[in-house]
């Protein structure tokens, strides 16, 4: 087998690894940036560097296109011209209903068929690429109704030989779906963020030093803003129909505060408990997990004490937060703890470290 | 001095200890849960159990009601009316015009002095009281035109004296404040998980396992429903005025997606990175902090040997997010750490352990 991977950084360096590992597979490959090509043919990401696009594809089975989200509608015309009439080829962005669109009804456009795997998004840079990156991970293809069957079949077999699930998403669902869940918590982080700036200057305060709830919910904010100005123009039909809906249902919840009524105002706020239990036991982080509370010293060390004692419980830590006190004497730390006879083993070996620990109130 | 303390629970608790520890102080109690007097008395947070609320504030100088936001009012103005004319009553609840309207008015008012610590949001219960809680936090007091100086004077001398920092706020900037940084947050987190419940449910679609961004976005929803009940039953007009700006901010931002302008989306996102910087520089979490991105084997102890090696360099970490691959076979580690010194050598002490670490594009 013959991959090309166009665009070798953390996700195309990761196919090229597990390609070459997992399919035996010649991986041949381009980048602009020739100090990419050079890294990655060290690293044993690419076995053979190509000096173009058109290069890479020649006699490639599968074509990778992992460039930003903005350059692919380009990049993956330029692999259907390059490639033979046996090549699949494919992408890895987060968007899909515009390059879809663009490139199904193109020239050979029953040889292009959307990607999107969800893996990689905490680094960047071939340098952290690995073969395992996809491993069990959901990688989102869209094929059309003119899409080829062999075509599709020998990408979602590849795709499944580099250890990740691959899903036949249509291209409109997968759009709306990263709408919701990832490009829609981005947009609200940026709003509350200016919206607390704006706020906060007009009463002259400072800000204050909060719980985790706003550092939390605005983590995302203004994150890498070439990289978001692409997807968010990519996806701004879906982005801007759930701003819409978001809209719709803040109204609806300024009009109940305004209404004073306590046991409506319970409940609204108990349906999203509901819903956030129901998506998490879906989904998120692999299953239902537990938020043990700990109250620690805040001196360097103690954190590793509890990750210690919990490793050698054969304890796995699914997420971690450190709530440190104003002065950093003293703070908490959260856990989460998937699996009931974990999360109860993990209390008794904090117990016994000597540090109290309470079970969250059910977040 | 004599402190009484009306609720006995976190922050109840830990005001009953240091203060008698610290300002030498005699300290009743009462709570309508016996089991939380007595246990109280064990941990030394009181030094006297009373009957009642009344027999708690005979002959006290500072009363504290710590009860639920709900229960404020009713509580203050007992204690008002069974204190002596030297006592000044105060609050620990998160939101104050609504209680400070209705207390500052009615007799004794002048004595009633609402207030705020920003402490102990991540625990609750006597059990995890302690003396240290308020050290080095702010501590809003939000006096009024009618207070009485003398009894202001007396109620800051003694928070500083358990190791807060008092500082006095209007009551309605108080809670415009509060709403924007925390009460509006849990709002958002609300609406997105019912949301993202809906969207997904419309397109039958189940989660995908994202990264970080809808977990982070969403952990505060559905929070303690009953306590947030009151909370935002309190503070209804100023979250809801903060809903108002925040659709107008997110009708903007849904209308520049629609526009597909490049430039103009991204300046807009950036806009939001910047006012994030200003804010954290401002104060949350202390001061700039470094984020460092570190891949890891997702096996029980990598954390604990990471933790470990930055205990032994002095380095403090200032908080800590695990992104595990789906699979857990591998992941990321995200720390933050403040300094910018201390971030270096973090990045050093990681390496040596054979790490791959990259200092987060700014975030």
């Amino acid at each position: 087998m013959r991959v090309a991977v166009l665009g070798v950084g953390l996700i195309g360096g990761s196919i090229g690894l597990a390609s070459s590992r997992r399919l035996d597979a010649r991986v041949a490959g381009y980048d602009p940036d020739p100090a990419n090509l050079e890294r990655g043919l060290e690293l044993g990401a690419l076995t053979d560097v190509a000096a173009s696009t058109a290069e890479a594809c020649v006699g490639a089975d599968v074509i990778f296109c992992a460039a930003p989200v903005g350059a692919l509608p380009g990049l993956a015309a330029e692999a259907l011209a390059a490639s033979g009439p046996d090549a699949v080829v494919s992408d890895v962005g987060s968007t899909k209903r515009q390059l879809v669109a663009e490139l199904s009804g193109g020239q050979d456009g029953e040889r292009f068929i959307g990607g999107h795997p969800l893996a990689g998004a905490e680094t960047s840079g071939v340098e952290n690429a690995r073969a395992e990156l996809f491993d069990g991970a959901r990688w989102y293809l869209t094929p059309t109704e003119g899409s080829s069957g062999v075509h599709y079949d020998r990408l979602q077999r590849a795709i499944g030989g580099l250890g990740a699930r691959p899903q036949a998403i249509d291209a409109g669902s997968h759009d709306r779906v990263m709408a919701t869940v990832s490009h829609l918590p981005h947009v609200l982080a940026d709003v509350l963020v200016s919206q607390a700036a704006a706020s906060l200057a007009e009463d002259g305060e400072r800000m204050p030093e909060v719980g985790p709830s706003f550092r939390d919910t605005t983590r995302v904010a203004g994150a890498n803003p070439a990289m978001w100005r692409d997807i968010l123009v990519a996806n701004r039909d879906a982005v801007a129909d759930e701003i819409d809906a978001v809209v719709a249902r803040l109204n609806e919840a300024a009009g109940l505060l305004r209404s004073a009524e306590p046991t409506a105002i319970e409940s609204w706020h108990r349906g999203a408990r509901d819903d956030r239990r129901r998506l998490l036991d879906a989904g998120v982080a692999g299953g239902p997990v537990t938020e043990l509370r700990i109250v620690v010293d805040n001196r360097p060390g103690t954190v590793a004490e509890i990750a210690l004692a919990l490793g050698r419980a054969a304890v796995n830590i699914e997420d971690m937060a450190l709530y440190p006190a104003s002065d950093m004497s003293s703070g908490a730390v959260s856990l989460w703890i998937a699996g009931e006879g974990e999360a109860e083993r993990a209390v008794e070996v904090v117990r016994e470290l000597g540090h109290a620990v309470t079970l969250a109130a059910e977040s």
